[in-house]
């Protein structure tokens, strides 16, 4: 090596440098590098590191302090290091890069194409590979969201980013799983459904994400009861006992090319339709799930606005599915308002742990709603008689055997032993007038609830007290507000009190519709 | 400010961190620091951080190494510490932030709309404050390039880019500028123009880059004979005292959201016509230029392939500068191919001097362009009758002046005392058959030329031996490459062994027209 090194450009000593760019490869260089001079790099100027037959690249940063990299050494981010697979000393050659391969077709797309299965498996693997940088990736997530995916493109990116991924066996021929689009707080009937599925039977290895800009995800208010950190083993064995989890979702390797795309279409706030489809699908199957229950919410404050565009969502949904195998139902639910009463992880818990005690104080909504969808994915149960699911899933309820599966996945993922309690400092927002509840904003709700200090304060956010349809009289209150910390206090206050969220209506509103409204 | 704090969140004391990040704003984190785990920040997130009354946007890296940020720490790299402008040690406060507000005008952009010159505006002043993250660039920039920008939002983002960025004055009611679109190696017409033009009494304060993906640029060709790297001072000096300069233009601060466009713009291969008038014309204006002649190659390997598409880019131009102020001309010329003999710093430096000199060996077609160019900005001057341009022009090479004044400013610049040699390492390609050329491939010329080492290697590059329009026998020398490295000699050696670049005609060739054909 140091002998073919001789009449080549000089080479750099390769050194690990610890900072974590997300899956963006970075390179660094010490601006008194020569061959930073000499080659007319640039900082975000990608290029390509050799070394012993291996090649990877890199968008370059430059680097002023000897302490991150000399000026003999070029430095790599802790992914790009551990993707080269090269020690740190070793002599690198550096070099111009060409974009990768599969960018001429997200030209292609840029220009109005539509992409074949095989443009999307290219773009999928190269990106997988670390070759696109942040820049390349908002290109194509930009070019899909203006030009558009039609269902047979949707098709081909989702069976490339399934394609991309590890997937997840369960060898049972039912693998049952519950998806909701998002967008509505308090929304948390994953907690009843698994304990309803699973206690029926059926295989539910539900994960769920955190929160990331929503008061609280399942894993923020599954973990207020139990550990939702598992490893792989650990989650199948849980799985194999009980025939369901509630575990985060976040350290499985599944459809990386989706955590990818959605690292850089959330800063950018792109969330197309296509792009909706293929991220959820492909997740789903990659989790290995055979058999999914899509939940819609509809309303004027929630994700989809109106019906045409809940049907057509619902039809593209329908037709990935059917034909990457995966028996899928979606159903359009009532979104005018939150679900339940708590906003929150410990008043979301709170409202979960309600319902499968059969408290009489237990949100009706959240009961009717989680019953309703534990129906209908235990109707995919062959056994089960069309109709039927509901009436099964209440008796689980009614029986305790809900609240005693539940006991059971809380104590196999490790009960929290000291589980907090909501916020101490509190405020109540009251009505302006009398009249009947007809809507609350979901994102003014979700907003409160953050600026109080949810997820991060696991006590913090907000309590309905009124729903829609109740009547309620002036001076009377609509929500109270639980925080842990005076400034989250005031700052939610302020917002809360300049509009409550809440519209109030003289005639009377039809309250919570479960399912297909 | 600490008791203030005590009710707040937990403030983290300020780091530089003395990476170049290329006006993207990067914080640092590190992973244990308990607001990076609590506020679910990710990589790539992007936070603001407040102290003092004062906030900036920055995209975070997440650290594992406590040299570069320990956990009660928030680094800035170099731009973002600047421009915070709190010193190290403050205690500084981090939110999730916000898009910045003009990213509404980008998501309506992609959405298909026209924007104005207020969303313009909003645009540039956003990303010249660094609020924009590279991938908040690209998205703008595939909107812009699926979409198309209209003549007037041409004109509105040329505005703009002009109004965020310093302006140079001149105090001359005429200040002459010329400029090439690229594309064409060897076309080094402006150290022949500069000064011709300079000796007929015109102020042409030229400023030029460094190649970045072609062999040479004017500014690593002038390097050859001179310091082109000149304060603001030296350079407004020399242009007062010798009417002209050939610098380079990278220490100027004109136009910086174009410099931040063409950052992302150049990895992403995006070059679409727009942008490349706005960035042109906004440059230009920005340098104090009142009249502008502007050379359009068209060719078959140009950046320009056909007449339409020439005549079409020649009105944007038009229309554009016309509503700025801006005295332009936009010439079309002959980019079958490259201009000169010399391909590389030392090569192209030999030919211009070659003409200067009046060496009967100097390439004609140089010579003739350069002295076509030439006579259309003299004719700029309003006592020059039209017409009469060329012969001024030729006049003053003949008479020997232009070598004087060029000899002037090389010394004024600082002559380089021991300029470098052609590469001593050298082959030639032959033809394999009998004919007249009938063109030389640009793209594949610069190719061999970098391959060949330049413009890293001054000396390295390729010296045409027969150009369009020459007879050549089969087994007659096309062209000679020189190269300094072994390594570098080979890559180029088996590149052009297996495609010469040159495509023979057995019919006669119109050989090189100087301009408009």
């Amino acid at each position: 090596m140091p002998r073919e090194n001789k009449d080549r450009r000089p080479s750099l000593r390769l050194k690990a440098v610890e900072i974590d760019t997300y899956r963006e490869n970075v390179a660094y260089l010490h601006r008194n590098c020569s061959l930073y001079r000499a080659e007319g790099f640039q900082a975000l100027s990608k290029i390509e590191l050799h070394h012993d037959g291996r090649r990877i690249l890199a968008v370059l940063n430059v680097v002023d302090d000897e302490n991150i990299v000399g000026p003999g050494e070029i430095g790599l981010a802790e992914q790009a290091f551990a993707q080269f697979g090269q020690p740190e000393g070793a002599a690198v050659e550096v070099d111009h890069a060409s974009p990768p391969a599969s960018m001429e077709a997200v030209r292609r797309k840029m220009a109005g194409d539509r992409l074949s299965h095989e443009d999307f498996i290219g773009i999928a693997r190269d990106i997988r590979e670390n070759r696109y940088s942040k820049v390349e990736i908002a290109a194509f997530l930009v070019a899909v969201s203006q030009t558009g995916l039609d269902r047979d493109e949707i098709l081909h990116l989702t069976r490339a980013m399934l394609e991309t991924g590890e997937r997840l066996e369960w060898d049972e021929p039912l693998v049952a799983d519950k998806h909701c689009i998002g967008g509505i707080p308090g929304n948390r009937t994953s907690m009843l459904i698994v304990p309803i599925v699973a206690a029926h039977g059926m295989l539910i290895p539900k994960t769920s994400s955190r929160a990331i800009t929503s008061p609280a995800g399942t894993a923020d208010t599954m973990e207020v009861l139990a550990r939702v950190e598992l490893s792989p083993e650990e989650l199948h064995e849980i799985v194999r006992r009980h025939r369901g989890c509630l575990a985060w979702g976040g350290t499985a390797r599944l459809a990386p090319v989706d955590d990818i795309l959605i690292s850089v279409e959330r800063p950018l706030g792109l969330d197309s339709p296509e792009q909706m489809v293929a991220s959820i699908l492909s997740k789903k199957l990659a989790a290995g799930s055979t058999h999914l229950l899509l939940d819609i919410p509809v309303g004027p404050t929630a994700k989809v606005r109106g019906m045409d565009q809940a049907l057509s969502l619902r039809k593209r949904f329908e037709y990935v599915g059917d034909r990457l195998g995966l028996h899928l139902e979606a159903v359009l639910t009532d979104g005018r308002q939150p679900v339940g009463r708590g906003i929150g992880p410990v008043l979301e818990a709170r409202d979960v742990m309600q319902v499968l005690e059969q408290d009489p104080d237990a949100p009706e909504d959240l009961r009717q709603k989680a019953l309703h969808l534990a129906g209908r994915i235990i109707e995919f149960d062959p056994d089960v008689r069309g109709g039927q699911g509901y009436s099964i899933a209440r008796d689980i309820l009614e029986s305790g055997r809900a609240l005693a599966r539940m006991n059971d996945i809380i104590d196999a993922q490790g009960r929290n032993p000291d589980p907090p309690a909501p916020g101490r400092l509190t405020f109540e927002i009251t009505a302006d007038k009398p009249g009947y509840v007809a809507a609350i904003d979901n994102y003014r709700m979700a907003r409160i609830a953050r600026l109080a200090g949810a997820p991060l304060s696991k006590g913090a956010g907000v309590d309905l007290l009124r729903k829609v349809g109740d009547r309620v009289e002036a001076g009377e209150p609509l929500y109270r507000v639980h925080a842990e910390v005076p400034a989250e206090y005031r700052f939610a206050r302020e917002f809360a009190t300049r509009d409550s969220g809440y519209r109030l209506s003289p005639e009377p509103v039809e309250p919570f519709i479960p399912m297909d409204f």
